[in-house]
């Protein structure tokens, strides 16, 4: 259907604005963008020799600003994240050194970007070194894979963490060499002060069309960790984990206040659910959601099958960005482009949160005891599920 | 800021129709609405007679059909369901008798094109029998409770389900006769031969702006119960509950294939989050959600005050309808009128929930035994949260 080619459909948001009269679209992104303190969020000023990078280099750029209210006992907590959506640049039939240099290069300006617009935590794509190559279920893509603590990303980045004062959040595949060589999908936590904080292990692993990605790492064995850094509590749901609500809901439980979602999914799969599962985590769980997605077509060297009837082919359909912020006011950015590589710029009052939590209550209401007691009876092997049956049945 | 008197903005569907161009509009209406089988979610055609009596009687009426693919072992499932969204007749100054017979006469019109269009499950809205005057916190409007088993409500109801052959689920508030007179906030469960297959009781109490209806009823004792019927397995989401993942997840535990969502809630509060919990929820748990929310402002005797700093006043705000229905593979119905009294049905071959099941394997990758664990140790005193600080902060 659609491959992000159509012309015009950039992103959602530009033909809402473009078509829609000014009165009737302020009702149209209140109902579906949400408001901020009663108004739609805010632009967040660059500076304009950014935005001219930003043309120069050829990527979207957009910057918004969430507010909390004033409070009698806390400072406003203001802190600015930036989210990375981006292609390949060398073709996969490249040798992986160049094709990954290649990325690191176009990524590092956009890093670079970020750092000047004064993000002070970064969060990449999932796999963001290497193209999404699990699809082709061959092995030696592997080779990509490297050390979470001390691998070249991690180094490059660690770089970047010091020269900004920024914590970056860096989904790789890791080779895990103190525990056999095992491969894990893996989000790295770089501190502002350049060193690893620590890492977080991808929870749900999908079988789902292309994405048998349980063919090169398994479900992840670190927890629900959220991770304390200089600018707020903060986790990683990677990727798939977003469909899993009680994935979300334990990093909220652990005291997240922003969780980045870096992922890599395409339109024909899962579009319409991109707008809705990061919002609502938001929403459920009074916190800050950033929803990263890559973009554009990923062509492969062999041909490879769906399991879907289709012949045998060499990509497995368009990436569609549309990276955004959600907060747990249940208000919203708008998207980046679904075809360009883009940076996101976010302000943030973290105080937010724990006003959302006083106003809405969901943790007080939540009823926690009864759906502990609830899973425990679940994962029983003699279960019984709560059926009422019409007695007037047969 | 809204309250629904916006010229023009009877739903925010008819805005996009109106002013977007028919190319760019189906890449829109492809992401914020999804597909079902390929395809945008499908109109399904009614009697014209149907279509004349919805414009005599004023009510706004929609039909759509949820197709899922042929399987060689099941023949399709196939259900009409039906859902009911409307206004208080009377003035809330009218005796309670006229009020009520008020609402009875009016939903009763509804009720009757949901049996002529061939609805097989309907569900009507939240405490549907009265209006929704919690937000005063006066005691007399319990005089509307009545005995689920036998009050008149479910009399009346039982006739109809008959008449139609109909599972008809009822919200209203329910005074517990054989435990102290107590009030509760409960669906009753009427079955195609009349009979009152049960109840479900809200399980998810707010206490948020002016809904602060522990005032009156408390947290539900009934568990999650799924109702088998002639016509599939369904549960009831009692409005507020719509907010917590793990209340919507339980009842797809318990085997649920259509979950109803009965709810009154108002557009300064919940507008831009009612699109995406119940979507939400339908996608999470591979299975049917009809949203269900009540229309129109609703004018009070006595003034109230909202602890919002605002002054006192004698209503808080507009009911927004907006009824619609997800489906477990992410697409949805447009939604009913924002203003207006409203019939939407739905056509849906309930094998899809299967279907989408066996494609995402949302169930095979959701590793409940972690979070029965994660859970179990979250109650008590003592939990710590996993939280890993920087350790090169001071």
């Amino acid at each position: 259907m659609s491959n992000g080619s159509l012309a015009g459909f950039d992103s959602l948001e530009k033909v809402l604005e473009e078509y829609i009269p000014a009165d009737k679209l302020a009702e149209v992104k209140r109902v579906l963008y949400g408001v901020n303190l009663g108004k739609p969020v805010a632009a967040l000023e660059l500076p304009e020799a950014l935005q001219k990078v930003a043309e120069e280099q050829s990527f979207d750029l957009q910057a918004y600003k969430f507010e909390a209210a004033a409070e009698q006992f806390r400072a406003p907590r203001i802190v600015k994240i930036g989210l990375i959506q981006n292609a390949v640049v060398e073709p996969t039939t490249a040798p992986f050194a160049e094709q990954r240099q290649g990325i690191y290069n176009r990524v590092s300006q956009l890093i670079e970007a970020a750092g000047q617009a004064g993000v002070k935590i970064l969060c990449l794509q999932e796999a963001w070194t290497m193209p999404f190559a699990f699809c082709t279920r061959e092995k030696h893509w592997n080779a990509f894979a490297e050390s979470a603590g001390t691998g070249p990303t991690t180094q490059l980045l660690q770089g970047y963490a010091r020269q900004y004062s920024m914590v970056i959040i860096s989904p790789i595949l890791e080779r895990d060499e103190a525990h056999g060589e095992t491969i894990w999908n893996t989000a790295v936590v770089i501190g502002n002060n350049g060193n690893v904080i620590g890492k977080h292990r991808k929870n749900h692993i999908p079988r789902v069309g292309d994405f048998n990605e349980s063919t090169y790492y398994l479900e992840g064995n670190t927890g629900h960790p959220v991770f304390e850094t200089a600018y707020g509590k903060i986790a990683i749901n990677i990727c798939y984990g977003r469909h899993h609500p009680m994935n979300w809901q334990a990093f909220g439980m652990n005291g997240a206040e922003i969780v980045f979602n870096p992922s890599a999914t395409v339109g024909e799969l899962s579009e319409p659910m991109w707008g809705i599962e990061a919002r609502n985590a938001a929403i459920a769980n009074s916190y800050f959601v950033a929803a990263i997605n890559r973009v554009g077509t990923e062509v492969f060297p062999n041909e490879f099958s769906s399991a879907d009837g289709k012949p045998a082919h060499k990509d497995f359909g368009h990436f569609y960005g549309s990276s955004y912020v959600a907060a747990p006011d249940s208000s919203r950015t708008p998207s980046l482009s679904r075809c360009r590589d883009g940076l996101m710029v976010a302000e943030l009052d973290l105080n937010l949160c724990r006003q959302v939590k006083d106003k809405w209550d969901f943790r007080l209401t939540a009823r926690y005891e009864l759906y502990a007691d609830f899973f425990s009876r679940y994962i029983k092997h003699d279960f019984k599920p709560q059926l009422v049956k019409d007695p007037s049945l047969q």
